[in-house]
């Protein structure tokens, strides 16, 4: 492996679409256990079910710490490959590398991870494990590996259409615990040298409650070039109605790096999920403080769902809306089969079932 | 990974000869405090040495325990791939699986690991972590993995010449700490079976004072099929002189599984190796016991050499016979380059070159 320090977009390399074909994925087998809840043996099982679906379509490998690894490699079917590589905990989204593709070579990008916020706003200290997965998982595939830790950024904040447009929000890229010292056009500018894009969409939020400081990748995604889902609520008295909103206001004032405006679906929320007493009793303390409090809510999304070769993979809430979320997402992945999983276990370590996992594309991608 | 509990012979599988083509190498980053003088800073630099000219020839791979990524990874050339991996030791030929083919696919083969001798006569305890690398290793190349953990071996103590013959020692294999419940019979039978192979040759012992109870790998290797080199001392006042001398004995009346007479070459010894006060101040203790002594002979052999694609790589010891060793090595290796390195750090830990190696065979060899 290779370290570089040129630009991604100058090399000839850019980030491709999540829906354009993929070679591989990533994903962490849970561990932390003031993050998932009963020494996260429910998690586990979720992670188990998402891992065995992309499975079927992807050669999948899961990171799991030295300790971890004979439960993973007794749980998982013998076509995911378990490999041992240390972590915080288990968002390979937003700590394995960000793949770019020149159409012949794959490399990957090496982004500073802080924990979503650093000593200001962070989720968990220290971090250190996870910030260097990315490069270890470059080394362990062979690929080059882009260094970029000067640049504070998690994979979840970011999406591509692989056509040149970026989607991102503005409350987490401007967050004052990631990259306070740079400007929007600065931040901008590194989205767009890093990930061979044109142009940036800045929605300004994300969903509420998120504690990434509200990744897009939980309110926004791309469909098809020019098409994205947008979370969405008719509950006008619900905080998050005013913020699906304005993302729905902005999405319609902009064109992508095409010229072309954007058609935009609405994607049901689920009702709000809070978590529950005896949920909260079954995750250890941080510093004495607890990680998750009765009654709090969580920022439950269909948008956060895995686009992997034959299959769209959808977080389910056992909600009346998950039915719907399954369908319109069918709808507009005419060529790969929805399936739902249940996925409150893996909410309640706040994210889902995009956030714990990353695409390797296909180096082949034109 | 799939886990086999067939049997490789009868699937087609058989072990080539260090000699034939290989894919890659496999080594393991030193740790141990009590294998390893002065925190493992001198053996680290033998080992980057050997890695170096191995990585000339040959894709390697570098485990390396969490806490040591960052220095393994600092120190060695970017064409070598360096993984997380925990190990209790650094002994690749003897924990890593042992490769085998059928002319198209790769399988590894997962041996019992128990420290050369278990409760018996183990050199170190616990092994669980050594026990388990075999098995990762198979999982991280994606080749799938016969369970014959149930019988105790290490790498070291067999040689394949490609062509149905194994090497071994009866010092070693039949020793009362691997499979004291099987005859020689079983033992040969699973040898054959599992490597392959129609005949086994059994040396009666190997190098005067090797810890793991005289692996064939200190003492003999083939050098084409037919032909092997012999540890040999003309000091008739010396232990070795009666080992080497059984050693040659026994191969001047026997024929391999091609019925071949053995050509038999000797390869000098160096003058006895001891070890200093000095160095042993450098290890830690084993449960209050020093595991060197000042004086203690080593088991010092130009025998444990690596034969890497364009190169082999040859232990010298600032003895007078370094010279000679490499030139009736590069003689009997005519196609590639005999490299020497310096290899006392090495030998301190208890083996040499071949012993931190292990060969990843090309899968096509015929």
């Amino acid at each position: 492996m290779k370290i570089l320090h040129s630009e991604p977009k100058k090399d000839g390399y850019r980030m491709p679409a999540e829906f354009a074909e993929h070679e591989g994925c990533i994903l962490i087998f849970p561990h932390r256990r003031d993050s998932w809840q009963n020494g996260a043996y429910a998690a586990r099982k979720a992670f188990a079910e998402v891992i065995d679906i992309i499975a079927r379509s992807e050669q999948v490998t899961v990171c799991a710490r030295y300790d971890d690894y004979d439960a993973a490699r007794f749980m998982l079917p013998p076509q995911v490959r378990v490999v041992e590589m240390s972590s915080d905990d288990s968002w390979a989204r937003d700590v394995a590398p960000t793949f770019v593709t020149n159409g012949t070579d794959l490399r990957g990008i090496d982004w500073g991870f802080n924990a979503w916020g650093g000593l200001t706003d962070g989720l968990y200290f220290p971090w250190d494990q996870d910030n260097k997965m990315a490069r270890k998982l470059c080394d362990l595939l062979n690929v080059d590996c882009y260094d970029r830790r000067e640049f504070i950024l998690e994979g979840g904040s970011i999406h591509s259409d692989g056509e040149g447009t970026i989607l991102t929000t503005e409350a987490c890229l401007l967050s004052k615990g990631r990259n306070p010292q740079l400007s929007r056009e600065e931040i901008e500018a590194n989205l767009r040298n890093n990930l061979g894009a044109e142009k940036v969409l800045w929605l300004p939020c994300g969903i509420y409650h998120d504690e990434t400081n509200e990744h897009v990748d939980n309110v926004c995604a791309f469909t098809a070039p020019g098409e994205v889902v947008l979370a969405w609520t008719e509950d006008e008295n619900d905080h998050q109605y005013a913020m699906s909103k304005a993302c729905w206001d902005y999405l319609s004032s902009v064109t992508d790096a095409k010229g072309r405006q954007l058609r935009v679906h609405r994607l049901p929320l689920p009702a709000p999920v809070t978590v529950t007493a005896e949920e909260c009793d079954g995750l250890d303390d941080m510093n004495g403080e607890p990680t998750r409090t009765p009654g709090e809510r969580l920022a439950a999304s269909y948008v956060n769902f895995y686009i992997a070769n034959q299959h769209v993979v959808v977080p389910q809430f056992g909600d009346p809306k998950d039915q719907t979320a399954l369908e319109i997402l069918q709808s507009l992945f005419p060529t790969r089969q929805a399936v739902g999983v249940y996925a409150r276990d893996i909410l309640i370590g706040g994210g889902n079932i995009h956030c714990i996992t990353q695409q390797i594309p296909r180096a082949s991608i034109s």
